[in-house]
């Protein structure tokens, strides 16, 4: 009999040598207590959380957690049931009113998680006549979208407008529509997409364009829309895909337009239609998130004089860390040897971020993302700081 | 510019028409009170539900509502994070903990969704060298885990070892691993799978065995673990996978199994890797739902009473109804049309079920799909039965 698990001698000696190395699994990190949004129990220990998707700190926001017991207590802890069977209640319906009104859209169509939002919106819309056009550092959720649909998939260099335009330009006078897509804020390294040039190739070709905000939404813009608004082009995003368990703290998906056919989307999207919608608690604890997201502006200050902070401290202490200014900063190391070292260290001495190996980091060089919230208090993140420098020049980084 | 929507001028009509011939979208009800495990108010009139997954009626269970609202309380509203990063709290680990005890496994992998659970593992098994043998009648998410994996995907007849059995011999000698995919109870039919004599194919041909326990897990089996522990075949099945959604009645999915390879799994499969887990409150409510299915066998014994009352009834009233006992019973009909009005008059006299038109349906005809819950009375039952006896007639199904 062949082994099914022969595929996986590769991982299996990979692992083990990072086990081996570090003493602990990278993947297997267990939150044993959570003290505070930046706080948490790891290993015994306080450590401080740098390396979650919890921009805002909502997770811990009182008010939703107070809308998630009195939902659970009024209509139970699930639906049991797809959306289009017996799985819409009419918080479902309210959340996609409020989510379409948030971003002054036509029409929400809310998913059980961010992930079936890209899929299911992808494979959805892009049928075996059209094409798709990928950023070549998409998310895992856009390429498994890509493969669920029947669409010809294309890659653009990352970020790279002119690489767009020309790969469309090749597609003149192809039948099939053009569907591009691209993400707001990329979340291993936290780069901006040039989301005004790329609204700019697509009025010039006549092509879709669909924005993944799930890193940026509650993060840039005026109102916290993301990219689209902060670079004033919202008009040109057909579809912008998000996610509930980055800034709002739940979780679930959404995909926001102004087509008059998300109705028929609905009845056309796998992962929407055959999979449980969301408990009622998470529902009405994502409710009261938009709300406390959209009463408190000063969240989003906050979290971007953090990200200054953390970002401007990795760069000073000398780390080759991201260039752009976002919550999310990524330092780059040269060694697999020096990641996984760093990585073990920063836990031991109280700092939690999150460890990226190659194949799966954009450049192929592993990678410590970095992560802050509008909750982290200055102190905090000097004291990551004065961790991170003391760790790198123990493993030879920094001299 | 070729329109990215002209793939769906066919649901548009078919769903206009739907809506013109009953006078709503039968793909979007909405449940606007939660009454009981049982009754929703639907379009302002108390409603019976036939047509949840609800089968044990844990959604409404108190202890989990409490569970809920205390994890809430300490944990927050979400994680924010993916399992293999910041998203792994103790209630995470404690919740595969104690899924494999209950299943008697090694290991047990939680998912976001249990369409996640079907995607990722069977993504994450099948590589390219393998191949996928799936049930005709295969749900959704058992589909589009075949498309997201890199092998050779093989159909063979609903429920017929025999079939499956010709196919694995053809493949006789070819490398590669074979997984056989089946599911416990059919979602839409209620058809229970001959899970001994796909096990004797099983062994016989080295292959590799998945049940899907989706809709038979807290349904059948002395301990209610499904269909492989009610044929005594569980030490053949290689992998369980399924949901939270049914029986315990929130949300999520598993994978559980012997092979010691699951940590591995968890670093290949990225329906896992790449969302973000279920919130602490999900996966207490979950965790106290199981102790209550435990506690309370006598829930699976009413479930089975009122399968076979329901069942019995729509025989003896003289609709074409599932053959085999189980909680979920399909009238099929012979027209669209009839379906259509069947279902929109149960609604408006009180009786929600679902509704499964062609193509998704196994025969290509239309059916009203009943479920039946452990927490429905004899006299609600009853009433259901009277309601479709009444609208089959005046629908000229009966005469």
């Amino acid at each position: 009999m062949s082994s099914i698990f022969a595929k996986f001698s590769g991982t299996a000696s990979a692992l083990g040598g990072l086990i081996e190395s570090g003493g602990r699994n990278p993947f297997g990190v267990v939150i044993e207590k959570v003290v505070s949004s930046t706080v948490g129990v790891i290993e015994n220990r306080e450590t401080l959380l740098f390396g979650t998707n919890n921009y805002l700190g909502l997770s811990q926001s009182q008010n939703a957690v107070k809308a998630a017991q009195d939902a659970a207590a009024k209509y139970g802890v699930g639906t049991t049931g797809s959306r289009i069977a017996n799985g819409t209640q009419s918080l479902h319906r309210q959340l996609e009113v409020q989510i379409a009104s948030h971003f002054n859209r036509r029409d929400a169509m809310v998913f059980s998680t961010g992930y079936q939002a890209n899929l299911g919106i992808i494979s959805a819309l892009a049928g075996k006549e059209d094409y798709l056009l990928l950023d070549a550092d998409s998310h895992a959720s856009i390429y498994d979208g890509s493969r669920l649909s029947t669409a010809q998939v294309i890659r653009f260099r990352h970020n790279d407008p002119d690489d767009l335009h020309k790969r469309l330009k090749r597609l003149e006078g192809t039948p099939g529509a053009k569907l591009v897509v691209v993400e707001g804020i990329y979340s291993m390294t936290g780069n901006i997409a040039p989301v005004a040039e790329f609204a700019a190739v697509k009025r010039e070709t006549d092509s879709y364009l669909l924005v993944d905000e799930a890193h940026s939404f509650g993060v840039i813009g005026e109102n916290g829309l993301g990219v689209a608004e902060a670079a004033g082009v919202e008009k040109d995003v057909d579809f912008i895909a998000g996610t509930f368990s980055k800034s709002l703290g739940t979780v679930g998906g959404y995909c926001v337009s102004d087509h008059p056919e998300m109705d028929l989307i609905r009845v056309n999207c796998r992962p929407y239609m055959f999979t449980a919608s969301l408990p009622p608690e998470v529902i009405a604890a994502t409710m009261t998130a938009l709300d406390e997201m959209k009463a408190h502006p000063e969240l989003r200050t906050q979290l971007m004089d953090n990200a200054k902070r953390l970002h401007g401290g990795l760069h000073r202490i000398g780390l080759n860390a991201s260039k752009q200014v976002s919550p999310v900063v990524a330092v780059t190391l040269e060694t697999l040897g020096q990641a996984i070292t760093m990585w073990n260290r920063l836990l031991e001495e109280g700092v939690y971020v999150n460890l990226s190996l190659p194949p799966a980091t954009p450049d192929n060089r592993p990678l410590l993302r970095c992560s802050v919230m509008a909750t982290h208090t200055p102190a905090q993140i000097d004291k990551a700081l004065e961790v991170f420098a003391s760790v790198a020049r123990e493993c030879s980084v920094l001299s």
